[in-house]
């Protein structure tokens, strides 16, 4: 059967049938635009007003704070879904990103991690070893972190309907005084990092392929909630806090550069990235800065608080290479800037498409 | 190359890798023995006494509870995985299935749904538009019952690596005066059943093949949380409550009365099939006590409070059906009888391998 064309030449637009790309998976302005257009429109359909953000705040009538000026307490509550291919890397395996990338969701918003979900998608003929040696991982990852695995799900699927295993954890914890926001962000606030970039995405990078990387590529991969207690106790007018996880550095800064209206200038020379990752990074063309962490975070802070933040942060092992890199300015509100090492400035643009598949 | 086989005929026991089957995630024995004797060890591995079940309740001190006599207030969590196939089914699809399936097992522990969050794994190449339709049935679902989606993450895997799209949704609530649980459950307790059973199993079946069963077999997919808020407080003794979804009602009550060391016994006569239901489940030699619902729940009450309970549930309707259907005796501790209708009493398995894949 052949098809007419019709109208050939013709100036109407041409739209092909949309499809899911792996881009829209990325985190960065693709994964921005599926939920802005798709998503969030088609959930409100039936419940105007449903948000759908990295983790939400719950108000529980009656329920008492943890310290918090305002009456009644609340909980956070978050999930992720995780599909990082390969499922073991230098460093961690998804058992460990499973749990500790729910963990700090939740530290994210100043909650305390009280327990955690586990649902598994895995496919049929999965060697039963690899589940025992995932499921301990999560339950040593838990253990670390001081937060139970409570309750969970087990789903098969034939052969070829899924790629080993998916493991999909949610997480609860109850707020503190401290409600970190980007739309509380200001200029003149304080940009810090706990810790270098990049370390995730070119850990899995080089499980991945024979990059014939150096060993010392390692995951970053940590739950950082008993920092971000720290870290919130020590500043608390603390204005956010962000884990550059997909998309990395440079998308999570851009995104709090929207929401909070403002603009962020960073130095070059005080972002930490380590030298093998640097060169791995240098060697597969990718700005560190849009390369996955699991297990740093970005926090807006007050000028007069930036010291006292620091030291909270450094006084955990994972929180040691803590560094000021910058600060949000009034200028150019929306755009994030880096102060480069020859002394020029350049934008820095959030991820578009998807430049390292599965990396979580 | 040939291998050597070594001590043919010798009575040392071979024993292949073992692998992860289909019938694992069917609810029933198999996935009972995978929870009870891989994912429980090996997540305790780090974490003694991890439960993974259902549904679990949460101890948040100081939090103030829903008229319990205890002091302080708990939470129930719980999250499910959703890999139904085909997606789409007479009387819903896996969007509805998402939102109610997870809202049910919170109401199964007595709880009061607050929020849900909702995790998409997308195959790559999926239309943008059956993502926009499965959102919106997420959308509707969460409106009609109630209950907001409020925090979500979607991730692609590459074409191969998933079939289409499936969701997770973990819940949230809070639990009210009374706490079901199987472990209460005693002697002399009626079992009542809010619906007939077997329809979403073959509602399913009917979407998947051809079988020119009628179109009038419609899932049963519901919210229970109303109804059961409704017959816990007309019958605040109530035991325990299940919803049998995967495995059926036999796998449930199995379960329960493994868990009370109570026996339990049926009366086939009473026991609630629509027709049509029944004739497609005669056609493909299937018990409808092994077949997959979502819309209904057991109860296990005292006779005392049976009445008002049953009275509580055809009040909503989404129990307009409810019926006893028999009781928990001390006879033959952990084992299901039936009372066929020409008066013999045979004993009700739970589902062994894995009768009907990915049924939700």
């Amino acid at each position: 059967m052949t098809a007419t064309v019709q109208g050939a030449g013709c100036p109407v637009p041409h739209r092909e049938t949309e499809r899911i790309l792996l881009g829209h998976g990325s985190g960065g302005q693709l994964s921005a635009a599926l939920l802005r257009d798709v998503i969030a429109p088609a959930l409100a359909s039936g419940a105007p007003g449903a948000i759908v953000d990295d983790a939400a705040v719950l108000e529980v009538p009656g329920m008492p704070d943890g310290g918090s000026p305002r009456p009644g307490g609340s909980l956070v509550f978050s999930t992720d879904a995780f599909v990082v291919n390969p499922r073991e890397f230098p460093g961690g395996c998804i058992g460990d990103l499973a749990v500790n990338g729910t963990i700090n969701d939740l530290a994210m918003m100043g909650g305390r991690p009280l327990a955690l979900s586990l649902a598994y998608i895995i496919e049929e003929g999965l060697p039963v070893e690899e589940l025992r040696r995932v499921s301990a991982a999560v339950g040593r990852a838990a253990a670390t972190a001081g937060v139970p695995i409570v309750t969970g799900d087990t789903k098969v699927v034939g052969r070829g309907a899924a790629d080993g295993i998916y493991l999909v954890t949610s997480g609860v914890g109850v707020t503190g005084a401290v409600r970190p926001s980007a739309s509380r962000v200001q200029a003149g606030d304080a940009v810090l990092l706990s810790g270098p970039i990049a370390a995730h995405g070119m850990a899995v990078m080089s499980a991945r392929e024979d990059f014939g990387f150096d060993a010392e590529i390692l995951s970053d991969t940590a739950p950082l909630h008993r920092m971000v207690a720290d870290l919130l106790a020590a500043a608390p007018a603390t204005h956010t806090l962000r884990d550059p996880t997909r998309g990395g550095l440079a998308s999570a800064l851009n995104e709090i550069a929207e929401t909070a209206g403002i603009g962020v200038d960073l130095d070059e020379a005080a972002l930490p990235v380590a030298e093998p990752v640097r060169a791995a990074c240098d060697l597969l063309g990718l700005d560190p800065m849009h390369v996955a962490n699991e297990g740093i975070c970005v926090a807006f802070v007050p000028a007069a608080q930036a010291s006292a933040a620091l030291a909270a942060m450094r006084a955990r092992p994972e929180g040691v290479g803590a560094v000021a890199i910058g600060r949000a300015v009034a200028d150019h509100p929306g755009r994030v800037t880096v102060r480069t090492l020859i002394g020029s400035q350049r934008i820095v643009d959030p991820l578009i498409g998807e430049q390292l598949p599965r990396i979580c």
